[in-house]
Protein backbone atom coordinates (compact mmCIF):
# COMPACT_ATOMS: atom_id res chain seq x y z
CA UNK A 1 0.00 0.00 0.00
CA UNK A 2 1.07 3.48 -1.09
CA UNK A 3 -0.28 6.69 1.28
CA UNK A 4 -0.11 10.14 -0.14
CA UNK A 5 -0.69 12.67 2.64
CA UNK A 6 -1.20 16.60 0.97
CA UNK A 7 -0.82 18.81 4.07
CA UNK A 8 0.48 22.46 5.09
CA UNK A 9 1.83 21.36 7.89
CA UNK A 10 4.04 17.76 7.30
CA UNK A 11 6.11 17.95 10.56
CA UNK A 12 3.02 17.79 12.79
CA UNK A 13 1.76 14.84 11.63
CA UNK A 14 5.81 12.95 11.28
CA UNK A 15 5.95 11.49 14.70
CA UNK A 16 3.02 9.55 14.41
CA UNK A 17 4.22 7.68 11.45
CA UNK A 18 8.11 7.68 13.35
CA UNK A 19 6.88 4.91 15.84
CA UNK A 20 4.56 1.89 16.82
CA UNK A 21 2.64 0.42 14.74
CA UNK A 22 2.88 2.83 11.51
CA UNK A 23 6.91 2.70 11.52
CA UNK A 24 6.29 -1.38 12.16
CA UNK A 25 4.15 -1.18 8.48
CA UNK A 26 6.67 0.91 6.76
CA UNK A 27 9.64 -0.93 7.85
CA UNK A 28 8.36 -4.28 6.95
CA UNK A 29 7.45 -2.82 3.74
CA UNK A 30 4.29 -3.24 3.87
CA UNK A 31 3.33 0.57 3.45
CA UNK A 32 4.63 3.57 2.07
CA UNK A 33 3.84 6.78 3.33
CA UNK A 34 4.93 9.74 1.66
CA UNK A 35 4.44 13.77 3.04
CA UNK A 36 3.58 16.72 0.82
CA UNK A 37 4.12 20.04 1.59
CA UNK A 38 1.47 21.81 -0.25
CA UNK A 39 3.56 25.08 0.03
CA UNK A 40 5.87 23.31 -2.66
CA UNK A 41 3.07 24.25 -4.82
CA UNK A 42 2.09 27.59 -4.08
CA UNK A 43 0.79 29.89 -6.28
CA UNK A 44 3.89 32.96 -6.16
CA UNK A 45 6.63 33.12 -4.61
CA UNK A 46 5.71 34.39 -1.47
CA UNK A 47 4.47 30.66 -0.66
CA UNK A 48 0.83 31.51 -1.17
CA UNK A 49 -1.88 29.02 -0.85
CA UNK A 50 -4.91 30.41 0.84
CA UNK A 51 -7.10 33.23 0.62
CA UNK A 52 -10.36 34.68 2.31
CA UNK A 53 -13.94 33.23 1.51
CA UNK A 54 -15.95 34.75 -1.27
CA UNK A 55 -18.90 36.50 0.40
CA UNK A 56 -17.02 37.24 3.63
CA UNK A 57 -16.73 35.53 6.58
CA UNK A 58 -13.68 34.62 9.19
CA UNK A 59 -10.81 31.87 8.36
CA UNK A 60 -8.79 30.98 5.02
CA UNK A 61 -9.19 28.98 2.58
CA UNK A 62 -7.43 26.71 0.98
CA UNK A 63 -7.05 27.29 -2.43
CA UNK A 64 -7.62 25.33 -5.79
CA UNK A 65 -4.24 25.73 -7.64
CA UNK A 66 -1.66 24.86 -5.39
CA UNK A 67 -3.86 21.36 -4.81
CA UNK A 68 -4.58 20.75 -8.24
CA UNK A 69 -1.12 21.30 -9.08
CA UNK A 70 -0.16 18.46 -6.17
CA UNK A 71 -2.80 16.32 -7.34
CA UNK A 72 -2.01 16.26 -10.76
CA UNK A 73 1.47 15.31 -10.17
CA UNK A 74 0.54 12.12 -8.45
CA UNK A 75 -1.88 11.21 -10.45
CA UNK A 76 0.55 11.18 -13.60
CA UNK A 77 2.97 9.18 -11.75
CA UNK A 78 0.06 5.96 -10.60
CA UNK A 79 -3.19 5.10 -10.59
CA UNK A 80 -5.13 5.74 -6.87
CA UNK A 81 -7.66 4.27 -5.79
CA UNK A 82 -9.12 7.00 -3.73
CA UNK A 83 -8.26 10.72 -2.82
CA UNK A 84 -9.68 11.06 -0.15
CA UNK A 85 -10.52 14.47 2.07
CA UNK A 86 -10.37 15.05 5.96
CA UNK A 87 -12.97 17.33 6.84
CA UNK A 88 -15.93 17.32 9.71
CA UNK A 89 -18.62 17.56 7.47
CA UNK A 90 -18.46 13.69 5.67
CA UNK A 91 -19.77 10.34 6.58
CA UNK A 92 -17.65 9.37 9.97
CA UNK A 93 -14.99 6.84 9.85
CA UNK A 94 -16.25 3.68 11.30
CA UNK A 95 -14.30 -0.06 11.53
CA UNK A 96 -15.71 -1.17 8.48
CA UNK A 97 -14.57 1.80 6.30
CA UNK A 98 -10.98 1.44 7.61
CA UNK A 99 -11.43 -2.93 6.69
CA UNK A 100 -12.52 -1.75 3.35
CA UNK A 101 -9.73 1.26 2.64
CA UNK A 102 -7.29 -1.48 4.12
CA UNK A 103 -7.75 -3.74 0.80
CA UNK A 104 -6.76 -0.95 -1.43
CA UNK A 105 -3.38 0.21 -2.90
CA UNK A 106 -3.11 3.52 -3.77
CA UNK A 107 -4.65 6.60 -1.95
CA UNK A 108 -3.85 10.30 -2.21
CA UNK A 109 -5.30 12.20 1.52
CA UNK A 110 -5.76 15.98 1.37
CA UNK A 111 -5.97 17.45 5.03
CA UNK A 112 -7.80 20.45 5.47
CA UNK A 113 -6.54 23.28 7.26
CA UNK A 114 -8.15 26.66 8.71
CA UNK A 115 -11.70 26.63 7.02
CA UNK A 116 -11.19 23.91 4.64
CA UNK A 117 -10.83 23.49 0.56
CA UNK A 118 -12.38 25.52 -1.98
CA UNK A 119 -15.76 23.44 -2.72
CA UNK A 120 -14.70 23.03 -6.21
CA UNK A 121 -11.20 20.96 -4.98
CA UNK A 122 -14.02 18.53 -3.07
CA UNK A 123 -16.52 18.37 -6.40
CA UNK A 124 -13.26 17.96 -9.14
CA UNK A 125 -11.02 15.34 -7.30
CA UNK A 126 -11.86 14.09 -4.31
CA UNK A 127 -13.26 10.59 -4.47
CA UNK A 128 -14.27 10.12 -0.64
CA UNK A 129 -14.65 12.34 1.96
CA UNK A 130 -13.99 11.37 5.71
CA UNK A 131 -14.58 12.70 9.12
CA UNK A 132 -13.43 10.91 12.13
CA UNK A 133 -15.97 12.27 14.03
CA UNK A 134 -18.69 15.03 15.58
CA UNK A 135 -16.34 17.61 16.44
CA UNK A 136 -13.91 20.22 14.97
CA UNK A 137 -9.48 20.01 14.97
CA UNK A 138 -7.28 22.89 14.08
CA UNK A 139 -6.75 20.67 10.46
CA UNK A 140 -7.09 17.41 8.78
CA UNK A 141 -3.41 16.29 9.65
CA UNK A 142 -4.46 14.53 13.12
CA UNK A 143 -7.80 12.91 11.08
CA UNK A 144 -5.29 11.82 8.66
CA UNK A 145 -2.71 9.91 11.22
CA UNK A 146 -5.67 8.24 12.88
CA UNK A 147 -7.58 7.38 9.43
CA UNK A 148 -3.68 5.39 8.45
CA UNK A 149 -3.46 4.09 11.70
CA UNK A 150 -6.61 2.40 11.76
CA UNK A 151 -5.84 1.20 7.96
CA UNK A 152 -2.33 -0.25 8.66
CA UNK A 153 -3.22 -1.96 11.11
CA UNK A 154 -5.44 -4.09 9.80
CA UNK A 155 -2.85 -4.96 6.94
CA UNK A 156 -1.79 -8.68 7.61
CA UNK A 157 1.49 -9.13 8.71
CA UNK A 158 1.50 -5.48 10.43
CA UNK A 159 0.38 -6.62 13.72
CA UNK A 160 2.49 -9.41 15.57
CA UNK A 161 -0.19 -11.30 16.47
CA UNK A 162 -3.06 -11.29 13.39
CA UNK A 163 -5.60 -12.51 16.26
CA UNK A 164 -5.21 -9.22 18.49
CA UNK A 165 -7.10 -7.35 15.64
CA UNK A 166 -10.08 -9.39 15.08
CA UNK A 167 -10.85 -9.40 18.74
CA UNK A 168 -10.80 -5.85 18.68
CA UNK A 169 -13.73 -3.75 19.66
CA UNK A 170 -16.30 -2.88 16.53
CA UNK A 171 -14.97 -6.27 14.46
CA UNK A 172 -18.28 -8.09 15.69
CA UNK A 173 -20.57 -5.01 16.49
CA UNK A 174 -19.55 -5.47 20.30
CA UNK A 175 -17.19 -3.78 22.91
CA UNK A 176 -14.47 -5.54 24.09
CA UNK A 177 -14.87 -7.16 27.51
CA UNK A 178 -12.76 -5.93 30.96
CA UNK A 179 -9.02 -7.28 30.80
CA UNK A 180 -7.02 -7.75 33.52
CA UNK A 181 -3.36 -9.13 34.11
CA UNK A 182 -1.25 -9.29 37.44
CA UNK A 183 -1.17 -9.01 40.42
CA UNK A 184 -4.41 -11.19 41.24
CA UNK A 185 -4.90 -9.25 44.10
CA UNK A 186 -3.97 -5.51 43.71
CA UNK A 187 -4.35 -3.55 47.44
CA UNK A 188 -7.49 -5.78 48.13
CA UNK A 189 -9.08 -5.67 44.70
CA UNK A 190 -9.22 -8.88 43.33
CA UNK A 191 -9.63 -10.15 39.77
CA UNK A 192 -12.90 -11.71 38.94
CA UNK A 193 -12.42 -15.47 39.95
CA UNK A 194 -13.23 -16.69 36.76
CA UNK A 195 -10.41 -15.45 34.72
CA UNK A 196 -8.09 -17.35 37.36
CA UNK A 197 -10.69 -20.93 37.28
CA UNK A 198 -9.12 -22.32 33.95
CA UNK A 199 -12.54 -23.14 32.88
CA UNK A 200 -12.26 -21.70 29.37
CA UNK A 201 -15.80 -22.67 27.90
CA UNK A 202 -16.93 -20.92 31.11
CA UNK A 203 -14.15 -17.89 30.57
CA UNK A 204 -15.64 -17.55 27.23
CA UNK A 205 -19.17 -17.02 28.12
CA UNK A 206 -18.34 -14.18 31.08
CA UNK A 207 -16.56 -12.46 28.05
CA UNK A 208 -19.34 -12.56 25.82
CA UNK A 209 -21.49 -11.94 28.93
CA UNK A 210 -19.63 -8.74 29.86
CA UNK A 211 -19.26 -7.69 26.11
CA UNK A 212 -22.69 -7.52 25.69
CA UNK A 213 -23.49 -5.80 28.56
CA UNK A 214 -21.13 -3.07 28.60
CA UNK A 215 -22.12 -2.49 24.78
CA UNK A 216 -25.70 -2.30 25.84
CA UNK A 217 -25.00 0.20 28.60
CA UNK A 218 -22.13 2.51 27.03
CA UNK A 219 -22.80 2.56 23.39
CA UNK A 220 -26.92 1.09 23.01
CA UNK A 221 -26.78 2.19 19.36
CA UNK A 222 -24.65 -0.45 18.27
CA UNK A 223 -26.83 -3.17 18.97
CA UNK A 224 -29.72 -1.45 17.47
CA UNK A 225 -28.24 -1.93 13.90
CA UNK B 1 -5.09 24.66 31.63
CA UNK B 2 -3.13 21.96 32.47
CA UNK B 3 -2.69 18.62 30.77
CA UNK B 4 -0.62 15.21 31.92
CA UNK B 5 -0.65 12.56 29.47
CA UNK B 6 -0.12 9.09 30.40
CA UNK B 7 1.58 7.23 27.43
CA UNK B 8 3.93 4.07 26.93
CA UNK B 9 5.12 5.98 23.41
CA UNK B 10 5.28 9.78 24.54
CA UNK B 11 7.74 10.38 21.54
CA UNK B 12 4.39 9.00 19.21
CA UNK B 13 3.01 12.07 19.48
CA UNK B 14 5.31 15.29 20.29
CA UNK B 15 4.62 16.16 16.93
CA UNK B 16 0.88 17.39 17.21
CA UNK B 17 2.08 19.43 20.03
CA UNK B 18 5.08 21.05 18.82
CA UNK B 19 3.23 23.00 15.47
CA UNK B 20 -0.03 24.87 14.76
CA UNK B 21 -2.68 25.67 17.34
CA UNK B 22 -1.22 23.38 19.98
CA UNK B 23 1.72 25.25 19.80
CA UNK B 24 0.06 28.38 19.91
CA UNK B 25 -1.75 27.70 22.90
CA UNK B 26 1.30 26.46 24.79
CA UNK B 27 3.54 29.64 24.10
CA UNK B 28 0.76 31.99 24.70
CA UNK B 29 1.15 30.43 28.48
CA UNK B 30 -2.88 29.30 27.96
CA UNK B 31 -1.97 25.91 28.28
CA UNK B 32 0.93 23.36 29.95
CA UNK B 33 1.02 19.75 28.16
CA UNK B 34 3.64 17.31 30.19
CA UNK B 35 4.04 13.93 28.78
CA UNK B 36 5.14 11.38 31.51
CA UNK B 37 6.26 7.96 30.34
CA UNK B 38 4.60 5.34 32.25
CA UNK B 39 8.27 3.42 31.64
CA UNK B 40 9.39 5.33 34.24
CA UNK B 41 7.07 4.09 36.48
CA UNK B 42 7.69 0.21 36.07
CA UNK B 43 7.38 -2.28 38.69
CA UNK B 44 11.31 -3.93 37.95
CA UNK B 45 14.46 -2.47 36.11
CA UNK B 46 13.59 -4.34 33.41
CA UNK B 47 10.95 -1.77 32.45
CA UNK B 48 7.99 -4.02 32.97
CA UNK B 49 4.52 -2.38 32.55
CA UNK B 50 2.64 -5.01 31.05
CA UNK B 51 1.58 -8.50 31.37
CA UNK B 52 -0.51 -11.27 29.65
CA UNK B 53 -4.24 -11.42 30.17
CA UNK B 54 -5.60 -13.62 33.15
CA UNK B 55 -8.00 -16.45 31.26
CA UNK B 56 -5.62 -16.24 28.26
CA UNK B 57 -5.94 -14.52 24.76
CA UNK B 58 -4.16 -12.28 22.23
CA UNK B 59 -2.65 -8.94 22.96
CA UNK B 60 -0.27 -7.55 26.56
CA UNK B 61 -2.41 -5.63 28.93
CA UNK B 62 -0.96 -2.60 30.80
CA UNK B 63 -0.88 -3.25 34.87
CA UNK B 64 -2.26 -1.36 37.40
CA UNK B 65 0.83 -1.01 39.57
CA UNK B 66 2.69 1.52 37.24
CA UNK B 67 -0.30 3.22 36.41
CA UNK B 68 -1.45 3.70 40.49
CA UNK B 69 2.28 5.01 40.38
CA UNK B 70 2.14 8.05 37.96
CA UNK B 71 -1.36 8.87 39.26
CA UNK B 72 -0.72 9.50 42.48
CA UNK B 73 2.42 11.22 42.32
CA UNK B 74 0.44 13.89 40.40
CA UNK B 75 -2.55 14.09 41.89
CA UNK B 76 0.43 14.60 45.22
CA UNK B 77 1.12 18.06 43.32
CA UNK B 78 -1.89 19.40 42.44
CA UNK B 79 -6.03 18.38 42.65
CA UNK B 80 -7.09 17.14 38.94
CA UNK B 81 -10.69 18.11 37.56
CA UNK B 82 -10.92 14.98 35.21
CA UNK B 83 -8.60 11.51 34.85
CA UNK B 84 -9.25 10.49 31.68
CA UNK B 85 -8.82 7.37 30.28
CA UNK B 86 -9.22 6.95 25.80
CA UNK B 87 -10.57 3.59 24.92
CA UNK B 88 -12.53 2.58 22.28
CA UNK B 89 -15.47 1.10 24.27
CA UNK B 90 -16.40 3.82 25.94
CA UNK B 91 -18.86 7.12 25.12
CA UNK B 92 -17.85 8.77 22.22
CA UNK B 93 -16.27 12.40 21.96
CA UNK B 94 -18.29 15.21 20.14
CA UNK B 95 -18.25 18.85 20.50
CA UNK B 96 -20.43 19.34 23.31
CA UNK B 97 -17.80 17.35 25.74
CA UNK B 98 -14.84 19.66 24.17
CA UNK B 99 -16.59 22.65 24.80
CA UNK B 100 -17.58 21.22 28.65
CA UNK B 101 -13.77 20.33 28.73
CA UNK B 102 -12.27 23.13 27.62
CA UNK B 103 -13.18 25.30 30.58
CA UNK B 104 -11.59 22.63 33.46
CA UNK B 105 -8.27 23.75 34.98
CA UNK B 106 -6.14 20.14 35.20
CA UNK B 107 -6.52 17.06 33.71
CA UNK B 108 -4.91 13.31 33.49
CA UNK B 109 -5.14 11.77 30.03
CA UNK B 110 -4.55 8.38 30.39
CA UNK B 111 -3.50 6.41 27.32
CA UNK B 112 -4.34 2.56 26.40
CA UNK B 113 -2.26 0.77 24.25
CA UNK B 114 -1.65 -2.88 23.06
CA UNK B 115 -4.78 -4.97 24.67
CA UNK B 116 -5.64 -1.71 27.29
CA UNK B 117 -5.26 -1.32 30.69
CA UNK B 118 -6.31 -3.85 33.95
CA UNK B 119 -10.25 -3.02 34.32
CA UNK B 120 -9.20 -2.37 37.85
CA UNK B 121 -7.47 0.63 36.48
CA UNK B 122 -10.50 2.41 35.26
CA UNK B 123 -12.74 1.10 38.36
CA UNK B 124 -10.40 2.73 40.74
CA UNK B 125 -8.62 6.13 39.20
CA UNK B 126 -10.78 7.34 36.20
CA UNK B 127 -13.03 9.73 36.19
CA UNK B 128 -14.42 9.81 32.45
CA UNK B 129 -13.57 7.51 29.36
CA UNK B 130 -14.10 8.77 26.19
CA UNK B 131 -13.52 7.09 22.60
CA UNK B 132 -12.75 9.28 19.50
CA UNK B 133 -14.91 7.21 17.60
CA UNK B 134 -15.87 3.31 16.27
CA UNK B 135 -13.33 2.57 15.68
CA UNK B 136 -9.91 0.82 16.93
CA UNK B 137 -6.52 2.53 17.06
CA UNK B 138 -3.10 1.28 18.20
CA UNK B 139 -2.97 3.04 21.13
CA UNK B 140 -4.58 5.83 22.74
CA UNK B 141 -1.76 8.49 21.68
CA UNK B 142 -3.46 9.60 18.54
CA UNK B 143 -7.07 9.69 20.18
CA UNK B 144 -5.37 12.19 23.58
CA UNK B 145 -4.01 13.84 20.49
CA UNK B 146 -7.03 14.63 18.86
CA UNK B 147 -8.77 14.88 22.08
CA UNK B 148 -6.31 18.08 23.17
CA UNK B 149 -6.74 19.46 19.61
CA UNK B 150 -10.38 19.92 20.10
CA UNK B 151 -9.95 21.37 23.19
CA UNK B 152 -7.02 23.48 23.41
CA UNK B 153 -8.43 25.50 20.33
CA UNK B 154 -11.31 26.42 22.21
CA UNK B 155 -9.66 28.54 24.82
CA UNK B 156 -10.44 32.57 24.59
CA UNK B 157 -7.58 33.42 22.96
CA UNK B 158 -5.65 30.39 21.44
CA UNK B 159 -7.08 31.36 17.66
CA UNK B 160 -7.00 34.21 16.23
CA UNK B 161 -10.17 34.78 15.35
CA UNK B 162 -12.54 34.66 17.70
CA UNK B 163 -15.25 34.01 15.22
CA UNK B 164 -13.50 31.26 13.49
CA UNK B 165 -13.93 28.39 16.11
CA UNK B 166 -18.02 29.40 16.43
CA UNK B 167 -18.58 29.18 12.68
CA UNK B 168 -17.38 25.41 12.33
CA UNK B 169 -19.23 22.58 11.87
CA UNK B 170 -21.55 21.08 14.77
CA UNK B 171 -21.37 24.34 17.26
CA UNK B 172 -25.17 25.11 15.91
CA UNK B 173 -25.54 21.15 15.32
CA UNK B 174 -24.92 21.62 11.16
CA UNK B 175 -22.51 20.74 9.20
CA UNK B 176 -20.75 24.00 7.37
CA UNK B 177 -22.25 25.39 4.15
CA UNK B 178 -19.57 25.29 1.15
CA UNK B 179 -16.41 27.68 1.17
CA UNK B 180 -14.93 29.44 -2.42
CA UNK B 181 -11.95 31.92 -2.65
CA UNK B 182 -10.25 33.34 -5.26
CA UNK B 183 -9.75 32.71 -8.45
CA UNK B 184 -13.80 32.85 -9.36
CA UNK B 185 -13.27 31.24 -12.34
CA UNK B 186 -10.54 28.03 -12.69
CA UNK B 187 -10.54 26.31 -15.59
CA UNK B 188 -13.91 27.17 -16.34
CA UNK B 189 -15.31 26.16 -13.20
CA UNK B 190 -17.13 29.42 -11.23
CA UNK B 191 -17.69 30.08 -7.86
CA UNK B 192 -21.63 30.64 -7.42
CA UNK B 193 -22.49 33.79 -8.30
CA UNK B 194 -24.10 34.80 -5.46
CA UNK B 195 -21.07 34.66 -2.83
CA UNK B 196 -19.54 37.79 -5.53
CA UNK B 197 -22.25 39.30 -5.55
CA UNK B 198 -21.94 41.54 -2.04
CA UNK B 199 -25.78 40.87 -1.18
CA UNK B 200 -24.63 39.79 2.41
CA UNK B 201 -28.44 39.12 3.55
CA UNK B 202 -28.56 36.73 0.52
CA UNK B 203 -25.50 35.36 1.00
CA UNK B 204 -26.59 34.56 4.23
CA UNK B 205 -29.77 33.00 3.45
CA UNK B 206 -27.63 30.90 0.62
CA UNK B 207 -25.18 29.44 3.60
CA UNK B 208 -28.05 28.69 5.46
CA UNK B 209 -29.75 26.78 2.92
CA UNK B 210 -26.19 25.20 1.41
CA UNK B 211 -25.68 24.15 5.53
CA UNK B 212 -28.79 22.48 5.55
CA UNK B 213 -28.98 20.36 2.80
CA UNK B 214 -25.52 19.21 3.48
CA UNK B 215 -26.56 18.60 6.37
CA UNK B 216 -29.61 16.58 5.48
CA UNK B 217 -27.26 14.43 2.52
CA UNK B 218 -24.54 13.39 4.58
CA UNK B 219 -25.55 13.56 8.29
CA UNK B 220 -29.47 13.68 8.52
CA UNK B 221 -28.85 12.03 12.24
CA UNK B 222 -27.65 15.29 13.12
CA UNK B 223 -31.16 17.05 12.28
CA UNK B 224 -33.25 14.73 14.53
CA UNK B 225 -31.61 14.92 17.84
Amino acid sequence: MRIDIITVSPELIKSPFEHSIMKRAQEKGLAEVHFHNLRDYAINDYGKIDDMQFGGGAGMVLMIEPIDACISKLKAEREYDEIIYMTPDAPTLNQRTANTLSLKENMIILCGHYKGVDQRVRDLFITKEISIGDYVLSGGELGAAVLCDTILRLIPGVLGDETSALTDSFQDDLLSPPVYTRPADYKGHKVPEVLTSGNFPKIEEWRADKAYELTERVRPDLLEE
